[in-house]
């Protein structure tokens, strides 16, 4: 079978939680998130944030984060901004309106937000009460585009949301990788002091399933456990949730793995970029758009499986590469050997 | 005080509904739309409709229809398109995805939708599951700019709409105007003909409240009924509906009143074009959209309110000037004199 | 044709209104309830409630009112508690739970709640975060059964809501029969102060439509305009509603209408009592549940329309008669003659 | 530790499951449910049930597989009705209603619905538009009290649902439990047969989470998909519910595991009724609620873990003990042994 780049959820998970999860297997645990483990990995998050006053909840999966956290913020006239290319706006079939929220979308050459991205929005929204109040800024970090939030950028974006009485929510099913760029002097802390809401994205970064949503706005943690029951997203089997992240938790297993995920990716890109090859985005994540050559995209296809993403003329397209915390020299090193044969 | 040219729902209704009101006031009638008034104004829209399957449902105004009609007919994954300056997305503080559904915006400049315009959204809307299912094509005749569908123009989105299982909704809360435009060759029987569901505006054209829901397609007035009760919009003295609907209706008062706001509309627009005039955009119904300068608004503003509806640049802006079928000859010869003076 | 007790909302409106709407018709006056009338309205209320604190806002029926103030209230884990035969429960097609709030009916003799009732339902919802959090007591007075809140019961509900940290809700589609009932010792005053909302019923007391809706608890207030948007409840023309609230706030219109609808109710009843009928519920508004014979519902039918309410046994069933603020001394004193020459 | 009795849910998951996962760990699959095992899953499944038409789906938990399944079929004026034990009445934290359906509860002894239950909730609803429509009948196999449908009963239920164009749905979180009663005569073929809709329940029966929806009725199968996705349901690697399910479906360990569980329960219960003890409903699954007196509930809890579900009066109450597939012999024998010293 050929390798994927498709994406970074195609295989299992990090060893180290196999294992844990068969030492745990027979130990009688109470559920719904009351079990050790669960309290253990909030544990590990918050002291890892260092912010005393956040609040961890594990849930399954990235639409289930955003869906729950937007309704439970939002009343029902208020709405939500988001980049263009969101994943709430695009790749979660109306999840969020489907709570009762429209999504204002705004569109960004780079997949992120800064504050002369929103001011329009909040300009054209003052026919008080005919139109939707805008309520709560949406980023992701790293972007759908592989792109990253700066300190600054962030700092400033997050200024701007409380000097205007918007919340700040950072989507971080990719936030290992956005932190472990080589590029970024974002900390976790830093995300944690700067956002209201963000989350720690388990599924494509080491484990089977499961994102740890961090509530740092101690007003937005009220009653939140009854949104996530009401969602359908407590699980019974607490365990599986928090045996997972006390194992990506522990010596920074999990943004080891991101890093390593970028740094598969860098090494493709690098040598694409040293060839003169162009990119869709500017990325230093493990996310790489590469505009090839229609024969090259052919002959790579023979040997991979990735997306061909954007048609950019007759002769060619972008193409999409995900790497993976369990993606292998192999595959990159046979990958780039085609690259340096054919370019 | 001055005279508005803000709106067409500035004054009551035509003096043919009060006197009617007044006869009927002490008689006994059933309750929730079950009166003789409401089923005789239902007799006479479906008679001017000519099409015997069409059912008729009479609602207090155009955002409660529009949500009613919407929530009735959509599955929760699907979603609306709408060119942007539909009154749904705009203007209706979030109401339709309140009922959980998202509605897509395209950009056109004349604020109409060509089969041209919506294969785009159908091409970039087919990941399965991932992405919400568009299903129904919400229009509005005339429209918020005050343009108009020409028969073959509705003939051509009809025909795609069946062709792609789409289903076609129009917003008529000015559809008196768009019909008795001097240059409209559509009739009310072509529009029964030609959508699944569209309404007959009453709150912009005479009446005090209401607009008449017409579902054309059989499979969609099942059970309808029950939407209109569920979202509070069942009149339980729907004889008020009633009453109005079968006034307007009698001898195409209905239409006489449109032509007139249309009639008092060109007249203005006549004299600014023959001085040079440019506009927003080339209407010929009961709105327009004239670009001035900035003097001549404060001139103008002296003696009438309008909106200043849209910045050009430092020295002019488009106006949004309103007639309605209540806007007597007075007005109108005045703002002409001043342009004619002015200009 | 026969004389209808079925309902209150059978006729038109106190003949003060259509003259109302007459002189006012052709004034052009802001939309959306901005107009002089709908804000004289508003003054009128809020100087007999004397309550500085209340804002009233006016919607076109009791299904709506409900929906929206419920919906603006809760949040998504929320619900409301209602005596069994509650409107909200039975009557308005799911629409509380349309907007996301779960219902809990309570079983209750008179149709009036107690804190009694309201207990144990507090206690059987302790399992955090798996079952709703019940927030909001909704009750009605006149209730559906007919019945009143006195007000050392009001007081007593009042104080237990505030205590255990519920929203206190007064339906008031008949709150002019509950207030003005022979028995009653609560006034609007006390309403404003012992509720955090309530409404003032104009349907089914003298108006075409329209409920006013006063949020006393200054909390609610906030934005809650958006919510009326949203849900379609805001009319383009406004004065509707403020012109048929000035006409019944002026020297008390709405109270002598109130109080006449229950002093023709009471006639009935009375002549029945004396001849030993019994009653479903011992009423003093304008409902009344007398308990007759197959056979003198048969010959009352011959002259009037009226529910037949509940089959109490194979010889009998209780029947409800509704009279209104136009219900004349004729009919009234027809019915009696045959209940005295029948019984 | 003290063993717990107190749910079916406190361990990990069977032994098969972490030997499938650890084996197919490095795998690449694809994503979102159409990975090999999830298939191969999908597939034993519909061979068990031998009803080719039938479309097996895979998700998370009981809670979100009641609230896709129901939101999914209704449309919005439409209601679901259910035994008053209903786990969506009382345990799912108004899922059910956040989707926008009322659900009306049906008092019952034994926690079962039979067509005489259901027949005064259709009469009672009959008020079109101003009722909701009663469109679902959700039942549990074994129910919240333990007890089962008999092949008969569910046969009546079935086709009493089929004539009055009901919907029937079986949450089936503990069906293998209900299917392997020593006095069930229920199979799982007959079950496809007779409801639309089923699910057959992992996370209580050895899996790590994870419940396989079954719909036997086509045209409810229709975009069903989208539904999963819009609610957060669906897995990215969707190969951790398709292992499970595989495993689970292997040689019947599935109903294996169940058997077991009723058979440790079993054991318990025998041993209780030979020394007199009463019980709240007459069970043959894994769960059981003997009525003790409060001395012995105190004994019991030194050394065993279980909840005190419902008061008798002053001297003793109903506990609930609950049997998993890995309850061993152990704490089993212990149980019995001070049960024997006891009583």
């Amino acid at each position: 079978m050929k390798f994927s780049f498709k994406n970074d959820y195609s295989e299992g998970c990090h060893p180290n939680i196999l294992q844990a999860l068969l030492q745990s297997n027979f130990e009688q645990q109470a559920g719904y998130g009351e079990d050790e483990y669960s309290l253990q990995a909030k544990k590990l998050i918050k002291e890892k944030i260092k912010n005393p006053d956040s609040e961890v909840y594990l849930v399954s999966g990235g639409t289930q984060a955003n869906l729950i956290v937007i309704s439970s913020i939002l009343r029902p006239y208020q709405c939500v901004i988001s980049a263009a290319p969101g994943h709430i706006l695009n790749n979660e079939t109306g999840a969020i309106e489907a709570t009762g929220h429209k999504v204002l979308s705004i569109d960004t050459a780079d997949g992120k937000l800064r504050p002369s991205d929103i001011i329009p929005v909040l300009e054209s929204h003052g026919n008080i009460p005919h139109q939707v109040m805008p309520k709560l800024v949406y980023i992701s970090n790293s972007t759908e585009l592989g792109t990253i939030y700066l300190a600054k950028e962030l700092e400033e974006l997050s200024n701007f949301c409380r000097d205007k009485g918007l919340y700040l929510f950072m989507d971080g099913a990719r936030l290992g990788h956005g932190l472990t760029s080589e590029i970024s002097d974002l900390t976790l802390e830093k995300v944690g002091e700067l956002t209201d809401v963000f989350y720690l994205g388990g599924t494509k970064n080491g484990a089977l399933i499961g994102e740890a949503i961090v509530i740092n706005n101690k007003a937005l943690q009220q009653d939140f456990a009854f949104n996530i029951k009401q969602k359908g997203a407590l699980l019974a089997k607490g365990r599986l949730l928090g045996i997972q992240f006390m194992e990506l938790m522990k010596d920074d297993l999990y943004f080891d793995l991101a890093k390593h995920a970028n740094i598969q990716a860098m090494k493709i890109k690098n040598v694409m970029k040293e060839r003169g090859v162009q990119f869709l985005s500017d990325t230093y994540t493990n996310q790489i758009f590469p505009i090839i050559s229609n024969e090259l995209i052919e002959i790579l296809s023979e040997h991979f499986e990735f997306y061909v993403w954007k048609k950019i003329d007759e002769r060619s397209s972008a193409i999409r590469l995900i790497t993976s915390w369990n993606t292998g020299d192999e595959p990159v090193d046979r990958f780039i050997e085609i690259i340096k044969k054919e370019l």
